[in-house]
């Protein structure tokens, strides 16, 4: 039988991450956790079934969680997110389409999504509660930090450093072994050459 | 037993599409139409076998049709071809390749051609006779107008929306709900940030 | 019986190879060759078994090789290992990972690695000893000279022709039918329109 899973957040982001959650196949969506006046909609399908006051009940009756909340300007409400569900007792899976590809070589923790044709290679680690989005490209010896996301297309080279809740902007490119701080905040298609 | 297909147009993108309904499997390709001066020469093993004079017969021998014609500066030859095939009656499968990923939630409209390694999102749609190049990436919410190429590699991230004869450079990368209007024209490997 | 192969240079690029040898199944890796001081070390479970000066012996042990040294700035060291190792009596094979896709109508000659994710499209060659890595795209009709090394992403548009030893950068994007000279450096993420 496959277990259920609880998604938290409904926007655009959500639509992505149902779709690699339904073609991986290893788990029921059971809904979606959103504000009070989206309760009853319904996304893809999926309905929106209660809002952040109701986790601690959500939680008890479907353990597993993904945060499907975007990741702009700051992973902060993602944090606060995973820190509350956390403390709840939720399990936060790792979630892989089956159309990337993870090395066996590399590491990958707890509550973050590989999306569709994501590459993580030999020797990479990625740390908790990330986004690696659609087609992103994690190098060989690469470390990403907690609660980040690698936006879509983004190409993060060998042996770079991203500290945690960075943003690493879509289609941008980085030189390799390139450290990247904390909280960091990466344009959108820019070269990255080291700390801002 | 296949059926078979017509390509319009036998240079370069040509190659590519054949490679596409090869490995797709479902056509066996009649022929291609080109200029006079090209009559009898063959790409990839496909003889050319008429002009733009002899649509009528092909459309009534072969039916189903693909406009395999690029597409840089301006979309109007291929959609005056669209138009000219269509009252004929020929008809314009969707091709796609089974390297490319196509949502079961998106929707991509007759005579597009999907390349090897493109991915169109949940909830994305896409209009009649575009070229979702090689590696192109349709995110999320995202629609394409009719008669778009969206060239090699590009990004087009969610919530966009593409207007009709629009050419998105190869490379080049949107923010999210950029709106981009009829006939746009997208330099390669730029940063799209909204209607130019 | 799987055949063995020999790797030369034991860095970081040297576990991207690594992992794609082990996808394609087709290799059984005997050893690594690097400098004297990391005899004995071992990356991702295999052993550095000797340095240049064994190469005599050990291609006489293990006909196949790989170069596994990276390439950024100059391939003048892997061009002078692949002379060496020829006049020895190497057999260099290509190596494709099964996540890559070579078009049945392009030619891939020895020595060359493509890479997960990369894409040799229709009609398009590609020289001896090159580096095709993670997610390049090589479009139809486009030549590679022998001993570049297409980076990371790197999209190389319909009907380039690229001078042998020529380093293109990760992300870099060309326009169409673009010539690059031998010895050519193109810049990660630029935008390449003919000879700089």
């Amino acid at each position: 039988m496959t277990d259920t899973i609880l998604l938290v957040g409904g926007g655009g982001h959500c639509k992505s991450c149902i779709d690699v959650i339904e073609q991986e196949g290893r788990f029921r969506i059971a809904g979606i956790v959103d504000v009070p006046e989206k309760l009853g909609q319904k996304i893809l399908g999926y309905s929106i079934i209660g809002t952040d006051c109701d986790l601690p009940e959500l939680v008890a009756k479907f353990s597993n969680l993904l945060i499907t909340l975007g990741q702009i300007k700051s992973s902060q409400k993602r944090e606060t997110i995973y820190d509350e569900a956390k403390k709840l007792g939720a399990e936060f899976p790792v979630i892989t389409s089956p159309l990337a590809y993870v090395s066996g070589h590399a590491h990958v923790s707890e509550g973050t999504i590989v999306m569709h044709h994501a590459v993580i290679n030999a020797a990479a680690r990625v740390g908790i509660n990330c986004i690696i989005n659609t087609r992103a490209l994690i190098e060989h010896d690469t470390v990403i930090g907690d609660h980040c996301h690698i936006s879509t297309g983004a190409i993060v080279n060998g042996g770079v450093s991203v500290g945690e809740g960075t943003f690493w902007g879509s289609g941008a490119v980085s030189k390799e072994y390139t450290r990247i701080p904390s909280r960091g905040f990466i344009h959108a298609n820019s070269l990255v050459k080291g700390a801002p």
